[in-house]
């Protein structure tokens, strides 16, 4: 299953502009790092006076939550994949089904290399650490959601701490996917992709 | 158990000096990034000449090897630790007696916020992406040596895929913590701890 993007619309110029600055941005974080790329330089790549990126970001941490959103938004619509999905099966069958589109997206290198960059930020600035922290609570939310509306009940809880917990050990794996890709680089991914499920398939139905 | 440290030496002035800009470097890397810290700025926290630092190290990268080395040296120590333990029980035992130790290791948020940024480098930066890449390397061929020599037939060929993806389930549990502790640091240590041992006991003990 391939992930079918919405079909594009025309987007307002100022959307365009934002958007413009948005992906200059990304790139120089990932080239030089959030502290090394300064309003001045994120103008230069993005062909737009510093004063007219003023007009749409007041600072550089407000691009980072731009960015956290848009990462959060591209998972949030494999999420709605999810809960379209009428094949057969039950939830679990359905994620494995999304499992490679999954991995493929998480295994990107130009995002693994954005969001390592904004992780690192966010261990040294509280503001960015509490984007991503909301934009982590907001994606299990949505997650736990579609699993009770499922009937798997030993995830739907996240106020329950054993509920908790395996939805935890599921975010445990992808993320360690994420940091994982710098230090192994040449991942099985049909035998991660396996062992993931095997380990879903146990730790979410303890009855099975 | 704890980690029990080596009693403390009198290190030859060349080492105390090496580790005095070792020291210096990952308070400059933690707080103002790889990027944002000169050889100027480490030699100005460090209270030493850059003409003595590049004695010493001929790069930023040099830096980053000697605390990748350290960062190896300390992991390597718990494996001696689990190499050691004579009390009763098989690996998986001896390895939980140690899950606190490791969890409380991975999850210092000096230790991540350091290691975030260096990861970020390796994203860009191939010489310090081949320095993780040969750390990560050296530290799993221990583990699967020590997992040999303790009858862990399941794990211990680093060469068969089915064993390496087992480990790598570990790895990437532990990956995951360092990286999930930015996203959710509220974590539930005794849980997440017996969540992946109930982990490696079903996937490393497949006919149990």
């Amino acid at each position: 299953m391939r992930l079918q993007k919405a079909e594009p619309r025309a987007e307002p110029k100022a959307d365009m502009r934002r958007r413009q600055v948005i992906d200059a941005a990304a790139e120089c974080f990932r080239r030089e790092g959030f502290h090394g790329t300064s309003i001045a330089r994120i103008s230069q790549a993005a062909g737009m006076s510093s004063g007219h990126i003023y007009h749409y970001f007041d600072s550089k941490e407000t691009i980072v939550e731009a960015i956290v959103k848009q990462e959060e938004g591209d998972f949030s619509e494999l999420l709605q994949l999810l809960a379209r999905d009428e094949a057969d099966g039950d939830f679990l069958d359905t994620l494995y089904r999304l499992m490679d589109d999954l991995l493929n997206r998480i295994l990107d290198p130009q995002r693994v290399a954005l969001m390592l960059e904004i992780a690192s930020e966010a261990a040294r600035n509280p503001r960015v650490a509490a984007m991503l922290q909301e934009s982590d609570r907001r994606l299990v939310q949505q997650f736990a959601a579609l699993a009770e509306a499922r009937g798997e009940t030993a995830i739907a809880a996240v106020d329950d701490p054993e509920s908790r917990v395996r939805l935890e050990i599921f975010a445990l794996l992808l993320s360690g996917l994420t940091l994982r890709s710098v230090y192994s680089p040449a991942i099985d991914r049909p035998r991660i992709a396996r062992s993931i499920k095997a380990v879903l398939t146990i730790l979410w139905r303890p009855t099975a």
